[in-house]
């Protein structure tokens, strides 16, 4: 996945930390059946998720506790996950509750595997990333999702980026003029345009003030008569990374990501995306769709050759200017979060304004 | 062949060890022909074996005093291995025979490489594991090997684990009924056994008492008339792991695997199996050697699966549970002769029972 | 490159050290076009190479001061260089001169790359080996290259070695007649040779006298009627190797390889062959470009194995004998070169006369 980078080569030379103590997606209600068992990671560690008794799902740390193979190449038996070499069984809470051939008791503290507190709720499982700890709050839900008026789209994608090279690259406008030329931006003619970053513990917002309708092919199905255009973009701690658009009164879309740092240079993306337009939704559907896709192939494509790069120097040597927004804002955010650390009292009334060329 | 691991990363997180003084066999017979020299492997160290004067077989650290290119790569010319980049020729003491264009002296110790004492017996050439050394002793003979009514079959296989890991699995009852289902046992209702565990200074032995005639195929053929089953389980420093059953009078079978230590998560596996049984040899063998191959591939395949999430996680973490009869003795028997040290007074008569179901 | 071998780990184990105040060859004249930058590499360092102002070429390093993405992956835009993440773009100094979106001035330093000092001469580019310093002297001129009667060949190649492996190996006598054997030595009788090696400070050279002439098909080709030959080889810090015969009074050859480390083990050489003879110029090319190809594939194919079993064993265990005239000479000189020692006064006089067989 990572190339045989090893982080620890590399700590603290890139933009890297991880949040333990929060909520993140780790698959779809769809993806996971009754069955088989799932593969996925989270910071590094191999999680197996699968489904217990009334269908509630379980995550584990993805290792028999006995001889360390995964169980997610085992089969789902009886709502428990059952390793493939010599059966040992997990019920959801992480306890072995089968040992094929032993006599007696199978429920011993040092025979658990680590549990992931987890939710289901729309249409995603969420896992707490600290394993056998008490979760803090509820897993967040994207605004909109069931309003009336309202249509939605999900998508699911992978990045071979840091969680914060992703989230940036998401939410950063200058790229998107000249990375997306003709899909998206950078068409016609540039304005100066207003941008107001504001920030407080968990998230960090950037309003844009003066932008006009965007051109090319994505703004004439935005909006074909034109109209005053709002613009936010967002990122919520611990990685939700959030667009959100309105043009004239008629349209309104959000983009929300769910960003899961499945390893250093490796973050998984659930996008959902919701919008009440002028046109019906299969058409909208039909038009941003392959948008979104060329759009997705190209950031991932140059997050996999900044990636590339990073590694191959040893770490990041990044240079901001003004205009990188929201990039330095986020890793703030992530870096200090990683530490356990609040905001300081100077942060709390932290606002930016800064004029540029789009 | 390990996938880039650096068993340096994680030393003492596996059992793993390097006991230098004994015997391994390092390739057999037939493998040794009197013109191409063979390379192989023993603990991490790149060897050159090629047959000398009389067809005496040599072996050498393969890498010429030169330019450190690996000998193996020549050719035997006048029973002598030859370097294939400036011709350098050393014969089996691993003393500089030619240099070409040198006038004068070849033979001087810097030019000498390292020469590994062996021996060639049943077929198989074995090599002392410290070069330079005065070996102590003579190999291992298979039991029964040429005895009058008694047939023998070979089989070279190679796994993707510790010398530990394969000698745990080649002699682990349990998992047998689970990874094998069908093939091995576990077809049809269980029985408690009991296990007598009994280890020396060299060995470990484990005999089953109490145990059915084994069912499904294997056991079909075995003994189609029943009878009563003697089994022993056996490991034998510093790499030997010994299956030996008996079914009623007419039937003996022992399966001994001389493993090789290739590199940490490599070992090769030289078996000979020899028996005695009611059905003719030609029959044995050609239902047999199907059996073993299945058995083998899916041992295999779990011993790659669980080295890669082993290395994966940075070394082991096993719970073992009593009826892992012998996996933990092994280690300790491996770890102790490592280190040099002998058995400890109180170890002389360790003895333990355990029941089980199978 | 070099598969994933981390000089670090066997750093002072191998006979790789990097004299950076020095010219080296970055690419050929034919290979840089106006349009598209090209990616190479010396001492581990990606660089990019591309045409300025009135073609001039310039060298940066490949990485963009802001998101690190290489610039060899841009384009060329108006004699500047442009990275494809946001558009950042270079001079040819290494000064960032566009920033898109951003208001205001772009040149600051923080926002530069450095710069590599070059040359274009004699249809190769040049660089200087450390940036942003100021040279010394001017690249070196191969000699007879515009001299009437004199004929050019030109060859570009690699090799996975050090450039002290590689070095050694175009200027080794022992090995042609045995590697190459029937190519070019090793046909016929042996005669004893003297060889002269002399040592100055940036330069070591060995006179060969009494050779015969070369014997197989390139010895025919040269000399159809016989005659004295002169043979010097020698090497010239930082990395050019030179290979000199003269055959009669009409036979000239000098084969001129300048050797640019782009890793520790990856070798890039660009040969220049000057030569004055009996046969046209078209006929000694269609002759001699399958012979060299030949021989360097096989040195190549050589030099490849060699690095394989060195990194293997974790850093080379080298024993020379006298007959290895130049290697360690070699070595010594960029050992010395690359920490900033000049010629001790004992090394001035440095002669050594060596007997031999080819």
């Amino acid at each position: 996945m990572n190339d045989g980078v090893d982080i620890d080569d590399i700590e603290g030379k890139v933009s890297y930390a991880e949040v333990r103590d929060a909520w993140y997606v780790i698959c779809t209600t769809d993806e996971l059946g009754r069955s088989k068992p799932l593969s996925r990671k989270l910071h590094r560690q191999p999680l197996v998720v699968f489904r217990g008794p009334g269908g509630k799902p379980g995550v584990l740390l993805d290792r028999c506790a006995h001889r360390n193979v995964p169980l997610s190449l085992g089969r789902v038996v009886d709502c428990q996950v059952e390793c493939p070499y010599h059966g040992w069984r997990y019920d959801t809470e992480g306890d072995c509750r089968k040992i094929p051939g032993l006599l007696g008791k199978t429920e011993l503290p040092r025979r658990a595997v680590p549990q992931y507190p987890c939710r289901e709720q729309d249409g995603y499982v969420w896992i707490w990333g600290n394993p056998d700890a008490e979760p803090i709050g509820e897993p967040y839900r994207p605004p909109k999702l069931d309003e009336p008026g309202y249509h939605t789209a999900r998508k699911m994608v992978t990045a071979k980026g840091t969680l914060h090279a992703v989230a940036e690259n998401a939410l950063d406008v200058p790229h998107t003029a000249f990375l997306h030329k003709g899909l998206f931006r950078g068409t016609g003619t540039t304005n100066e345009i207003k941008a107001v970053v504001t920030r407080d513990e968990t998230s960090v917002t950037c309003e844009y003030i003066g932008e006009p309708r965007p051109e090319g092919l994505v703004g004439r199905v935005l909006s074909p008569s034109g109209g005053v255009v709002t613009h936010f973009d967002r990122f919520i701690l611990p990685s939700i990374a959030q667009v959100e658009y309105g043009i004239g009164k008629e349209n309104h879309i959000i983009i929300t990501s769910f960003c899961t740092p499945e390893e250093p240079f490796f973050t998984r993306l659930y996008a959902v995306v919701t919008w009440r337009m002028r046109f019906p939704a299969p058409v909208v559907r039909a038009v941003l769709d392959p948008v979104a896709t060329s759009i997705f192939a190209q950031d991932a494509k140059m997050l996999d050759i900044q990636t590339k790069h990073v590694t191959r120097f040893g770490g990041e040597r990044y240079t901001s200017t003004e205009i990188d927004l929201l990039g330095p804002q986020i890793w703030r955010l992530i870096k200090r979060a990683a530490e356990g650390r609040g905001a300081k009292p100077d942060d709390e009334v932290y606002r930016r304004e800064v004029r540029f060329e789009a």
